[in-house]
């Protein structure tokens, strides 16, 4: 095993070319293996391989940079700096995050995850170089669907044309967004293909870079012989690589949307070792829609380039026909499309990622908001029961979301609320609406939920009591309906119990009512609570006597963390809050 | 006079095609004279003038639709559109606003003022319109330096490919964004001028686009002939059109980036009617700026096309030289730029409106916040003092940015403080930082202000005090010193004031401190209170027995507000204030 001598970069330039094609063929091995028992990344990585030991074995890293864009395709970077342990030992799996990291490796200069990046970041690192008077290379690998991304094109522009010097592009191209690409510039890619690098305009050299194509990024020789003669280059060029995505795995190059992204699976089949048969929220919304749309016309679904995030399938995509749109990555784009197509009479719904929506604070703010366009933000992946890399965590769209003018954020604590809610807001015609999507599993109402949401910031009182009030807002309302039921074992006390519904805004009727009969409230939120919507309650009450404990998840980068460790750090549990409340003295 | 016949577009249509070279001339007078008077955009409205009096002539408005990108250059569309009061009756200029507005006409679709918006939102239109069906022309209306904008990209890319239907982007190419144009598809453009319409590659055909050059698009007569040519078109058009900013008026026309907005000046000469040679903030910036990169070769300034935020002229950015980087419009890759500098051993400041971070909220968050690159980020007319036209007041930037983890944003409260804190940020190697450039005038320091700011969340106690303290975040603290002041007049009490400084953090100890002699707090910040700082305070203080009052803006959209009424509606005076704490009856 070639695998077994490489250590770092230095290793690997001692191969020849042909031992560096069997040194790939054990890296798709280490790949797979790891992807089938733990899940990951796998199309793109499998695609890299070749193209990133070319990169290995020609240029000087950690001398010279390279910047992975979201960073999903670094695996086999990984592996080849240091890092092999990470894929070849079960048990030090999880010492390597998903992403480029800094913290792994002096080979890793940034933590992304997100798309789009690696040009700007990249274009940094080289004026840097230039104005300090280094000579290093710097190369930004961007692919799988980037190219679409705002970041991207910004950066791609500017590079182009104000860095007078080296900087290299290696733009993989595997024909792929996460799902199917999306856009002009795509078309003008797969022109650029068919013609082995020609093409009647050719987008990269329109923009002012020089322009190398290679028709099969996968062949390592190939790759090593293209950056040889980049090296050193004194201008910025793109290097157009094409690549398989799923390169050398045959169910993986057969379903390469499936494979982007896999859960643990059988390594000689690829099938699944499990799947969820149960209840989940993205499968009720994406049926739901699908009603709606069959029922109404003017009803849309946008998502980008995650299809995903609501499970829409390419079958659902079809049935949905010109009611789907996927605009691909371009976030930005999507929200300001949505204020479009609500102007001119159609009823948007765009679900993204919470950690996306983050693209779009402006575009929300006043494309949708200023404008009072009616359309329908599905806000997913926001709570601490979800994705926990640091990229990706959700829990600080409270904060930027909720405090933006005439947007209304709804909060929904199960799936009858979390239907009604949709409708109401695909019908009305007044607000721009967001909906946190609920990820703490699927629960029921008790009885018939509202349909009408027009009177905003009407809090519900769900349980009648005295002194103690739980505002327990969303995901967390469960944690209340537990906690309000601990009070009465530990304090002897029937406590208030209050499903707030809305995020935007405080219920000043409800508050002051409560304020008679209580001497405590608590607020609880799935999100850090810094800026976020207890502290309005805080506020409120700020010259009341009654006392208000916020509780959430403090303002900070978690990774991969352990979701019982950070929420008793938070004191997000029953028991811990009953401690708070007792060493207040009060009760 | 034609102009006098002209109350609607239907009006227009009745001209003959010399009969509308007489009207743009009428029109250059009224944008003239209306500017020299009250000032506005002036550049870019003299070189759309016969572009939308033939978009108007073609067109069939409102039910053809047009979305102006920014707006600003909509001036001669409102005067075609029933509002021509605005610009010649000096009594009503201040009923049109300098963007377009659905308030003010049927004509008017969106209210914008961000740069890039106008493709995504015209793609919107579009879309809705296939989707029911109907048959309106759809154009969106860009230039001025907004192609380069990510959001611009994203849009051109997915509408060039996924609309397939009628589809116009009308491109003013003038040569300029507001200062000089920087990125390589300026220089395809450039190309394409020369080469009337043909280059060797073309970026909109490269993206699929029908391509129309026109090579004066000052010349009624030929606009009239290429909208008619592509009105009602079934695929997506661009007509890259070059025109003069600022035709028709020598010095505008000279000095372009100087007449981009223009304060009052003499019709005659074109000089400003006033200049304010006081002390200012940016003019002081600039030449902090300028002697820092001067003694520091690693210190880079950066901005996105607006050089005004920091009055860096022409002249201040020869004197940079390669330590200034103007990107453009591009606010994402500014700030993924400024992580790239500073991790490659650069010290990089940018400085930009706070309105426009608004484009960046994901970038601060990935890119340089979770990996904590030491930039610095300048944030400008943050302050209810500032610009108050609706898409760029400057109210919101603390819940946007003050909630993301590792940042550190600072609130200097006089000049001395301002410049201390900038030069801690630019040689500190820990955290990213953000400082709220004051706007309130310029203020002096009493004695010396601390050099280092690098023990986090450090408040400072001003005036020591007991029973009430008043805690006077940045632009708002002068307004603190005139508070405490009349405590002692109202209350006989003497208060403490202090300097919080960071509005990222809460100072715990002090505010423990403060917790054992004092009854009140009082918070005061420069913007919308929702989600801000003093919230932090009031849920701080939540257990407690003393009582808090936060003061700051309510959470909505004003636009063109008094500020005046502004401010006494959300009691920011003293007297009001005084007013509601002798409403608590506790002193």
């Amino acid at each position: 095993m070639y695998i077994e001598k490489i250590n770092n970069p230095n290793d690997l330039k001692k191969l020849s070319a042909e031992e560096c094609k069997e040194l790939a063929s054990e890296i798709r091995g280490l790949l797979l293996d790891r992807a089938s028992k733990i899940g990951g990344h796998v199309g793109s990585n499998l695609g890299m391989v070749e193209a990133t030991i070319a990169l290995h074995y020609v240029f000087n890293s950690p001398v010279d940079k390279f910047v992975f864009d979201v960073s999903h395709q670094s695996y086999t970077h990984k592996i080849l700096t240091g890092r092999k342990y990470g894929f070849l030992d079960s048990d030090r799996y999880s010492e390597i995050s998903g992403y480029t990291n800094p913290d792994e490796s002096e080979h890793d200069l940034f933590q992304v995850g997100h798309t789009a990046t690696s040009i700007s970041l990249a274009s940094g690192l080289a004026k840097a170089r230039d104005i300090r008077g280094t000579k290093e290379n710097i190369i930004a690998v961007i692919g799988d669907g980037s190219m679409s991304g705002g970041e991207a094109l910004e950066g791609l522009d500017f590079s182009a044309s104000e860095l007078k010097s080296n900087f290299i592009v290696l733009f993989n191209d595997n024909g792929m967004s996460i799902a199917d690409n999306h856009g002009g510039i795509y078309k003008n890619f797969a022109d650029l293909k068919v013609g082995k690098g020609s093409a009647a305009d050719n987008m990269f050299k329109a923009l002012g870079y020089e322009y190398i194509f290679v028709d099969d990024g996968n062949d390592v020789e190939k790759m090593i012989s293209v950056f040889q003669k980049v090296k050193d280059t004194d201008h910025p060029v793109v290097i157009h690589m094409a690549t398989t995505k799923g390169k050398g795995y045959e169910p993986a190059e057969h379903d390469k949307e499936a494979w982007h992204w896999r859960r643990p699976f059988d390594l000689e089949t690829g099938e699944l070792k499990s799947d969820f048969n149960g209840e989940r929220y993205d499968r009720v919304m994406r049926d739901h829609l699908l009603e709606k749309m069959a029922e109404d016309p003017e009803v849309v679904t946008m998502i980008a380039a995650v299809p995903d995030s609501l499970n829409f399938t390419s079958e659902h995509r079809k049935k949905a026909g010109k009611q789907f749109v996927d605009v691909g990555i371009a976030e930005e784009h999507a929200v300001a499309m949505a204020a479009g197509l609500a102007r001119n009479g159609c009823k948007p719904v765009f679900a993204t990622m919470s950690t996306f929506f983050q693209r779009t604070y402006d575009q929300i703010s006043q494309e949708l908001c200023i404008n009072n366009c009616p359309a329908t933000l599905l806000v997913i992946n926001a709570s601490v029961y979800s994705v926990n890399d640091v990229t990706h965590i959700g829990i600080f769209d409270i904060p930027m979301m909720s405090n933006i003018p005439n947007l209304v954020y709804l909060a929904p604590t199960n799936k009858q609320e979390y239907l009604a809610m949709v409708d109401w807001s695909i019908d009305q015609k007044e607000h721009p609406v967001a909906i946190r999507a609920p990820r703490n599993g699927v629960f029921y109402a008790d009885g018939e939920v509202d349909k009408d949401y027009s009177s905003l910031n009407k809090y519900k009182i769900t349980k009648n009591g005295e002194k103690i009030a739980v505002l327990a807002l969303g995901d967390f309302y469960q944690m209340g309906e537990e906690l309000v039921a601990s009070m009465a074992e530990s304090f002897g006390i029937s406590a208030t119990l209050v499903n707030p519904r809305y995020i935007t805004g405080v219920d000043s009727e409800l508050l002051s009512e409560i304020e008679k009969n209580h001497d405590l409230v608590i607020t609880l939120e799935d999100g850090v609570v810094d800026g976020g919507w207890g502290q309005k309650i805080a506020s409120f009450y700020g010259t009341s006597d009654i006392k208000v404990m916020n509780y959430g998840l403090k303002k900070e980068f978690i990774d991969r963390y352990n979701l019982n460790e950070v929420m008793e750090k938070n004191h997000l549990c029953v028991d811990l809050i009953v401690e708070d409340i007792k060493n207040l003295r009060m009760f």
